[in-house]
């Protein structure tokens, strides 16, 4: 008999039926014992006597051919009257690390990261996971539908150029090499190679000595590289649209993972766009909040974000035209803007997610620009050369998946969007 | 004006219209000039008047508006008589590293990757690419339509338990930690977490000693894991319905790129599935050919694919049933063959593409297992304590992306099929 995942019973024409799954939940009344059986697709209510029972324990894997019934009580409106039961996982505890089957957590997230394959069958945790997932395919359906090609770069890299100290070093064959922090120069040079528009969902490394709920040590990064734009008002554009598709896809694909956390998506979002001086400014002025030069600090993301929601009913806010010295070199200065750069930040939340901004495209004028940062143009080699022999005006940004996943819930650390974090402490499992 | 991309042009009922791309060709008869315009969809021709020529260099970035003349010589039919030309990116170069607009390549392989951005540009070069990318699309397809979830794993780890030796060292904030050599403990992991089928398409790491044409120490696998399987022919069935649905897709897809290769790929494929021993057996009574213990050599699997292409009309062929001391630790042993495990290769035109099995699911037996092969249970911790939470049977494999595209495209060298190879030698670009 094919097996029936749980979300297709009600579906399934056929009275008798075969599911497999977990042991969630156990109601033992003696004659007749009731069990929550649960599945990748949800959870069913199975019914079954005695003799069957075998000693059932949480979290068993089980298989089971069963009869639906009609009961009002359970939550699918139908159970499974079981016929044959057969264990197909065993268990080998003496309790659970934490209960999985309940609403409340009582675990510590350190606990929970501890037991990862545990923590994550909890349908809550669980669908952090399936959210996440579903937004990489909205970032790249979004994507391949506007002519991106999806590239994959390596990620270990021969030199720390573009990242400074802040990189993770490999021993390549008693070479000392790098852990790339973005596929940045990649992105850029597969533009030029005639791929003209490409992203990238792949690791990046970075070495921060920061432990905090905002920051990892390895994430997945949403590169966006695009060839033939105007200026970066077209990325703006761009990042806008990706963000809305992504937001209405998981609407679609998601409406009961999203109900868990309470969450209905936004149909339409419009994303203010405010040059850095200018919230600087306002900063200072409306909240008494003092910036560092060129930038805003987390407590003024917060408090930025909260004024834009207030004000423009946005959850969004890109900052433009960041001062030449804070971005890197290959950023194009603004034209008419003296000191300024054509690069933006997206602050969602009271968090950034997204770095990005038009590149110079001219090797004269990158050339230059290297200089005038106090680099050398002979340490950019391959990088630089690839300028030599045609280069497309472009630009593109980034944005942080775990950051994003994050935010769009409401989680309060940036570890329970991650499968598997990886920080200054942990590295297992 | 919006850009036509050139696969539009014949479809766009406008006459005059704005294309934008590179300088692939200059053919200067005096008074006018004809120039191909490659963009990233194809080749079109323009037509420019003396006055408006603006010393065109080969692979300069340009945009023109023109307006659309028919021409039954040009490739598509249909040129465009140039109206106005902008330059959008310059060239800084005396003479490109090697051509690009002829059929006949003239660089040697190594050159070619030392100026990737360049040969990229070649149609022929660009379009291996175009459908290593088509092949990664079917991939997720084909499996997100069986209700598999893509998943992201960490490639730091913390301990070399899986690869032993062949594995690159990173210094973690002073700690020695290794990259992946695949995902094989977190994908099982995620099975067991609840996701019950999971793939992932990420980077593989190898420190093997090897500078061959079919190894490289960075490459992208696409790993597969499923739950509840019955035993390893369930793995060789999806992987077969895989393989049918890629090739299907790539005939729809990338026909264009395929005719570059001459190549049509099969409607439908049956793959053969022989026991190991009898093609032992049967290399040494056919062709005398001798195979080390447990396995066939790189030799051997050369001439078996011919003798199944002759006999079978195959490609393809799954070796079955490995011994227990050639495969992991956790491969399920055969219930009826003793010494033999429930494990497959795929080769594919004389060359494994994959390595799969069943996996050992019960707890007590993969740790008596682990004792069996001399290594210590304590050592596997996270990994094995996953085992006492119900695990369901389950097993997977995995299938190099760059060994599939090139044997899909019958190249001489892995790195034909690799945008930016890392090898022994090779870190740059």
């Amino acid at each position: 008999m094919e097996r029936t995942y749980v979300c297709e019973i009600m579906n399934n024409i056929e009275s008798t039926i075969l599911v497999r799954g977990w042991v969630h939940k156990i109601h033992d009344l003696g004659k007749i014992t009731f069990v929550q059986l649960r599945d990748k697709t949800g959870i069913v209510q199975l019914v079954i006597q005695k003799e069957l029972e075998q000693s059932l324990r949480l979290e068993m894997c089980i298989e089971v051919i069963g009869e639906k019934a009609l009961n009002q009580k359970a939550t699918l409106g139908v159970e499974l009257l079981v016929k044959d039961l057969k264990v197909l996982g065993k268990t080998y505890y003496d309790v659970l690390p934490f209960e999985i089957n309940n609403q409340k957590v009582t675990a510590t997230l350190e606990t929970q990261l501890d037991y990862r394959s545990i923590s994550l069958r909890r349908p809550k945790t669980r669908s952090v996971f399936k959210i996440q997932e579903e937004i990489v395919e909205a970032f790249r359906g979004f994507l391949r539908e506007l002519r991106f090609s999806e590239i994959h770069t390596p990620k270990i890299i021969s030199s720390s150029t573009e990242g400074g100290s802040e990189m993770f070093t490999v021993n390549y064959f008693e070479k000392r090499t790098f852990l790339a922090q973005s596929p940045q120069f990649y992105k850029q040079m597969m533009v030029g190679a005639g791929f003209e528009k490409v992203f990238e969902i792949g690791a990046a490394y970075r070495a921060e000595l920061h432990n905090t709920w905002r920051h990892l040590n390895e994430y997945i990064s949403l590169d966006v590289e695009m060839g033939f734009i105007k200026d970066e008002f077209d990325l703006m554009d761009l990042e806008e649209g990706l963000l809305n598709h992504v937001f209405a896809h998981l609407n679609k694909t998601c409406a009961t993972e999203l109900a868990l956390f309470n969450k209905i998506l936004p149909e339409s979002i419009k994303i203010p766009r405010i040059p850095l001086s200018e919230v600087q400014e306002l900063l200072l002025k409306e909240f008494g909040k003092r910036s560092p030069a060129g930038n805003i600090d987390a407590e003024g993301e917060v408090i930025l974000s909260k004024y834009i929601k207030e004000v423009y009913n946005s959850d969004f806010v890109f900052l433009t035209k960041y001062p030449i010295s804070k971005r890197p070199m290959y950023t194009m200065p603004d034209e008419e803007l003296t000191d300024m750069t054509k690069s933006f930040d997206l602050i969602y939340k009271g968090l950034e997610i997204t770095t990005g901004g038009q590149r110079i495209h001219d090797y004269e004028m990158l050339k230059a620009n290297i200089i005038k940062f106090n680099l050398k143009p002979e340490d950019f080699g391959f990088y630089l050369d690839s300028f030599k022999f045609g280069m497309p005006p472009h630009g593109g940004f980034a944005i942080g998946l775990e950051r994003l996943t994050m935010k769009i819930l409401d989680l309060e650390n940036i570890r329970e969007a991650t499968l598997l974090p990886r920080d200054m402490k942990r590295l297992e499992p």
